[in-house]
């Protein structure tokens, strides 16, 4: 090896443990809830790799099953923490089937560690690919549970990013890497075609019965609609239109009475609709998810 | 500046620093639910000022856009923690009209970092007003966030409430001092009247079906009842009487029979309605906040 | 004192401070539900005795005065936090009435801190009994509070176990030594009479409405079954029979399909029925607690 090469592999090194280095961050998603002990347990886990970890939840509230609602909330929140936290994803329908079990390392620094059932798709769209390991359970499976056939999020996921965010592994130690791709749900991406904005409505927002859509600001710029003007609305459940009403663009709720319809844009800048101290999902039967497609129109 | 001056600008700056400083601790109280992501990105957002803060919550289950209800949490909760703790309660309906984002340092050495929207109410008055300050957003933003319209919560109030817990910030680099006062949401004082105990029903204990009232165990010392005695309670929804019968005071529920009505002091030590293993809210539909009304007699 | 005693207790000292000292991790488990500030207040008060202290939640959704639950939780999740955690769980139905409060060091050197109404009944059979102290509250008490008559899960069980975690008293300091029992609540205990397997369904998996059991693996398969055969199962609710029907073990849900009544073992390895993307316990209407029984046959 040269002295160029050297060089270049010490480079390397040190970007992959400054910028990429895990920061002793954990936080766990599932769709457990938090009424029985399975969430306290993987923290329990965690505890025993590491008293040093700092461990948060995202949600445990995840609807069962529901692997795009899980992709969603990991888009929502992992951009607001600091590069090298390691977050562990557990929306399972498939254990024990031929999913595989991964680490993706994002182009940002951050660790998802999960099911690679689809789960990946938002976050690996928007904060992008560096790459992904196949967690060799062999080796990263908590001891004395190799009778247990079905909690893999508390002795393999738990496990596994607990000892990534404590360093006790490495990322090369999580196991072989594979190609840089991930299982994706398809889904309506926003675009404007013919003066009509398209997109989908990823998630609600729950607490208050807002819907959120996947149309960025830069696209309702580009509309050529200014906040003050109103906008055309259509909502539709795969084929079945549910709403059709044309609604004001606000800044604020502040600028709307109560009870009216009006339009925003969210936390994370995406065209939205709500009810001013009401609940728009609710009052029109509005859900959400891959099926839930929204359109816009000047 | 002579001599006894500089002793009490010293004196008062060594008081401010030992009483008042910030220790670290941050607790989040929002009407968010824990069903997205809205609370773990304001969590991300403080580890990213600091990986030392101690991070915690005081609840997200406050009903969507009930002020008064997270004033009491507030008084509820906040006198537990130690002095220096940094509350952040977002409970905002009017996010982008023109009430003002403060924190306010009480006598006590909490703060709290707020709408002043009537969320202060019961601390200030209760904990005593040290310092009110106005959130410079100008300063004390989250950066990159400036399209945000709309999370406040995130951007301006998880970020301030991290920087001054995490010594980031002064308290008086949050912004101009206002004037030692908070916006108040008008309610019943409990007050002896002829022989009558008038006050509020503040919350329930939601948990139990408990009704909790504002009257404080003095004054029912004060009317002349001890326990094991009866008390004649009357519950009203404005002018409506929900409730008139009279209720045993107890010391412990060991102390009445399995569904019956008992009178008691919670754990603020004011008097309180329940059903011995039971839910008093329930069984006769009472709820709380400043209309509900309260009278204990003889 | 010879000097084979002295060394002996020297042993013992060191026994005692290795496996069983309090490791600064606090777990709260409550049936008080996160819609107030009671849980927030507890840990409050853990952070006034040491800011040190590593706080988690095992669950507070407990339904209130399930003691059986509070029981059945605590041991679904001790075992995978490391030695020296300390448990504080207040599901206190008889709050004021004579049961004692206690904390239990286990064989396994974990620390509980409850009222001794039951709570300890699983924990204390799977987990051993090394020693049962009495809570001595006239000194474990949180000052100021004296007047309290209702609040003990954060006055003395929160106070407790936070200055037990912080080891700011030793165990001994907790109060008198009791002999080594806890209150127990009777229940069907796992047994293989003339070929049918009994046993308990001490809780469900609630957020998927699975059924659990506590009947071990090893008891199946001294039954002679083996994943991919079908078994006869019977499930009580005392003596009325609400479900009986032939089902398949499997090794994970993949090997079914959606619909479909599968039987497995859960996370503790015990036998457990579910309906494959389903909700077994909403379908058959099953609970669970001591008075649910359930039975096993080829």
């Amino acid at each position: 090896m040269n002295r160029k090469t050297a060089l270049f592999l010490i480079h390397g090194w040190l970007m992959a443990t400054t910028l990429f280095a895990q920061n002793g961050v954990l936080v766990f998603q599932s769709d457990f809830g938090l009424k029985d002990g399975a969430v306290s347990a993987m923290k329990g886990v965690a505890m025993g790799v590491s008293p040093n970890l700092k461990i948060f939840d995202l949600t445990h509230e995840i609807p069962a099953y529901n692997i795009w609602e899980a992709a969603y909330r990991l888009l929502q929140t992992a951009p607001y923490y600091p590069k090298g936290t390691v977050f562990v994803s557990v929306c399972d329908p498939g254990v024990g089937t031929d999913r595989k079990s991964v680490v993706l390392l994002t182009q940002s620094g951050h660790y998802v560690v999960t099911p690679d059932n689809g789960t990946l798709t938002l976050i690996a769209e928007k904060m992008g690919i560096r790459e992904v390991r196949e967690i060799d359970e062999a080796v990263n499976c908590l001891r004395n549970s190799d009778e247990s056939y079905t909690f893999h999020g508390r002795d393999v996921y738990a496990y596994t990013g607990a000892r990534l965010a404590a360093r006790a592994i490495t990322f090369v130690q999580v196991g072989r890497k594979l190609p840089p791709e991930v299982k994706k749900i398809p889904y309506q991406q926003p675009v404007l075609e013919k003066g009509i904005l398209k997109g989908t409505i990823p998630v609600l927002d729950v607490q208050y019965g807002n819907v959120w859509s996947n149309i960025p600001k830069p696209l309702v710029t580009k509309l050529g609609v200014k906040t003050g003007a109103k906008v055309q609305v259509r909502i539709y459940s795969k084929t079945e239109k549910v709403f059709d009403d044309r609604v004001a663009l606000v800044n604020t709720f502040g600028e709307s009475n109560e009870g009216e319809n009006v339009a925003y844009f969210n936390s994370l800048l995406n065209f939205s609709v709500a009810v001013n101290m009401g609940n728009f999902a609710e009052k029109y039967k509005v859900s959400s998810g891959p099926d839930w497609r929204i359109e816009v129109e000047k």
